[in-house]
């Protein structure tokens, strides 16, 4: 093992891992949902086993403070097993069978079996801002390998020693848990993610970044002879809308939870609340500038992202009608930056939406004041999507609230009540999603159970004998799973003759 | 009512309708699952009773035989029912509930609850083939609709007075239904669909059509400055693979299949098998010649198919290693055509794929034959992706039947044991898609239960009190359908105090 950073991968090298994914494609997609299972588990238990290796190098390459990593190492580990209940569950399999039936109306219908299988290998482009959960082992990569497909994985350079050794533990668990080789190999260098971007054995993309990026890199992929699907997180504001009442009656709750909310991990967070909407005259403001001041400074993840961070700050305090509230910048140095809080008010963001509705990565937020309700709705309908919008309100705000919160289903993944968005329980009933530009693909989520959808597309067979049959869809429930059986959902055999 | 054909949309209409479908958005997607289902159901009432005025435009414009228009519009009526059985039995939203669990490693968990929701305003683009099951009322209509998204449907220029006609009864049905205004809109003229398709309140797109149409606004979509889904169903070659035992022992029965299959409605099916693989030296190829031979010739849908049906078969029949074996263009006369099949080898097809796998929308087929089997799965190696591929088989050639169906289950839809692919059923199981180029999302159906999915996305709710989730997320389990709670697949409500 090492922990120096790694020469950009070599032409030669891309080739061979693309045509082990391939080989490894079929075999990997053959196994059973429980053996996969037994895969990911292998990896999870690796990953713990090799923690006091990968901790050190992930401080010191990212500046994320131990517990953090720590936690976040716990979260990737745990992702990795949810993936492993959901094979065993099965249901992800959408196993669907239409018993042949020569009375249907309005045509005599054949017998139909219908499963989803692995779309082939992927292309995973790693994050910078979770070294562990949305990098080399996380949730794409996890999700992906969950589906069947083998995953080349094109390591962020924000962390490269740590993306190696990450990928030497996943590497030599699949293949001490009898994974097919092939399955997993990491990949480094901007134009070798380009080449594999472009190559017609990649069935699938998932990407986790800027905007910017990762439009250029969808643009890439729809440019293809053969289009394939990408998910792509890109960018989001996660606005927090503070009704009347709520600033009322929680102003000091409010002024608490947001301070924490986009300062925690300085910020770097694509949940990070970018702006937090407030009756004009609240006492919720005049708290905030007094915690944003109390936050202590902390290290950005790199300097390319702290440069970005500097000139978007500096493009926002500059939009008209943008006030400076607390203004960090005197007090840092070198990499280290501080909060800053800006302030704004409706009319200002709806005379250049455009301006104010930019996503800046880091420790920065804005307060706008609303004067009176309808201010706060035409704010809301200003969005384009979102990971998350919260709304904080009060159970007699009734009208208002309905209001809010319908805007915002159709602009966000998430919509949070009274809480905050930063925090993404990897769980069955989370989406991590959105319109664009929070993702590139609005019926996906990269985090949660269902992210595994991603990388399954559906087949029917239509009038195939039993041995023939994939298991799923043999009439002996084998898997013992939920299937859909002439329109009914059952775990019960297909009885003989139907 | 009028039957015959309207001028192109104007642009301020183009407009109107696009206002009226954001404006009905919301108080479709209002409604209750089961109160969509009754909409879907006025329509399809409305269908059968208009169907007098109906057929006989549609067998005017379309040149179909009434009896295949007939029973495509008993097709048509049954997918708006199934739509909405789909809707009454309600698992389609996914509703999944994860109740808060504060010892939950590793982090607490909040209360969760995820459930799919419209995507907004679809465009459909209808296609020349299926007057009714893939136009005004079709398919891809009946999905959106069911899904709760308002529908703005461009007319097929091949059959404009049906459009019309057939646009006024689903309008009139869903007002007297009590459905909102603007929940559906015929526009005409080629350049406003694509004025439709880059307006940003059209949240996804349904196509189905020619691989250079669907490709160029496949582009268009995807070069918006906020991209959305574009369900394309595109070009498929729907080979059939014939085993060496199928051949020897089925010739007859193979043969009659085959002819029927690719010269059905004039070959103007998108599952229509455009290859036949046989063994060289079969007598299923004696048989063909004297089969295609003694099929009525017939008219086309109109004659800028017929054009570009001739003008490919020309091009087909000038690759190198291409021998004609019947050629039907002497009897042709005007808008009439009849069946021509092609031979070729299988060292001739891989010496130039490009050339000989290409789609040839008409009843023209090409019988290739192989010498062995290595050749035969070289061949269907060589296949991009296809809506459908068909073995005929034996159940003593164990080998070689696996080798086939796991080559073509990487590369088709749907895979048909000792059938023909024409004929698609309209049932929970059907899958009606495939890998590029077969369509451009290759995740998603636009035949079947599950075409509903399109044009749903999900959105998790975190925290939210019980009075302002949305029904099916509610403790109490409102409207009676299948929920995941804490991972368990259930229709019980949700405990108090879980």
């Amino acid at each position: 093992m090492t922990d120096s950073p790694p020469l950009d991968t070599s032409i030669e090298r891309v080739e061979d891992v693309l045509a082990g994914a391939t080989d490894a494609s079929a075999r990997l997609g053959e196994l059973d949902p429980g053996e996969r299972g037994e895969l990911l588990v292998a990896v999870a238990d690796a990953l713990e086993v090799a923690a006091a290796d990968l901790l050190p190098v992930a401080a010191r390459e990212t500046h994320l403070p131990d517990r953090r990593l720590e936690g976040e190492l716990a979260r990737t580990t745990h992702q990795l097993r949810l993936f492993a209940e959901v094979l065993a569950e099965g249901s992800y399999l959408e196993a669907t069978i239409d018993t042949a039936d020569p009375r249907s109306v309005p045509t005599p219908r054949p017998d139909l079996r219908r499963v989803l299988v692995p779309v082939g290998p992927v292309l995973v482009f790693a994050a910078s801002n979770f070294p562990f959960a949305f990098s080399v082992a996380g949730g794409d990569t996890a999700s992906a390998l969950a589906a069947g497909c083998p995953v080349v994985l094109k390591a962020h350079p924000g962390h490269p020693g740590l993306s190696a050794l990450t990928g030497e533990v996943v590497t030599e668990a699949l293949t001490a848990a009898g994974g097919p080789e092939g399955t997993f190999a990491v990949v480094t260098g901007v134009d070798k993610g380009r080449i594999a971007l472009l190559d017609s054995r990649i069935r699938a993309v998932a990407f986790t970044g800027s905007l910017s990026a990762g439009r250029a890199l969808f643009d890439l992929a729809m440019s293809r002879e053969t289009p394939i699907p990408f998910y792509g997180e890109l960018g989001s504001l996660n606005p927090v809308f503070v009704t009347p009442g709520a600033a009322e009656r929680r102003a000091a709750e409010i002024a608490d939870g947001y301070v924490n909310s986009f300062t925690l991990g300085v910020g770097q967070f694509c949940t990070k609340p970018g702006l937090l909407f407030l009756p004009a005259g609240s006492s919720v403001l005049d708290r905030l500038a007094e915690l944003v001041r109390a936050v202590p400074y902390g290290e950005m993840l790199n300097d390319r992202i702290r440069r970005a961070y500097t000139r978007t700050l500096s493009d926002l305090a500059a939009v008209q009608g943008v006030r400076t509230v607390v203004d960090a910048a005197d007090g840092e140095e070198g990499p280290v930056v501080g909060p800053t809080l800006l302030a704004a008010d409706v009319p200002a963001l709806l005379a250049d939406p455009d301006a104010m509705l930019t996503e800046c990565f880091g420790p920065t937020s804005i307060v706008v004041e609303y004067e009176d309700t309808d201010q706060l709705v035409a704010a809301a309908d200003a969005f384009a999507g979102s990971l998350t919008a919260t709304v904080h309100g009060e159970p007699d705000e009734g009208g208002l609230v309905d209001e809010l919160l319908a805007t915002m289903r159709d602009r966000a993944g998430r919509i949070i009540w009274n809480g905050w968005p930063t925090g993404v329980a990897v769980a069955w009933a989370m989406h991590h999603g959105g319109p664009y530009p929070a993702t590139t693909a609005p019926l996906h989520t990269s985090v949660g159970a269902t992210a595994i959808r991603r990388f399954l597309r559906p087949v029917s067979y239509q009038g195939v004998p039993q041995q023939l049959l994939p298991k799923a869809l043999q009439d002996r429930n084998h898997l013992h799973i939920m299937r859909r059986v002439n329109g009914s959902l059952t775990t019960a055999d297909v009885p003989a003759g139907t």
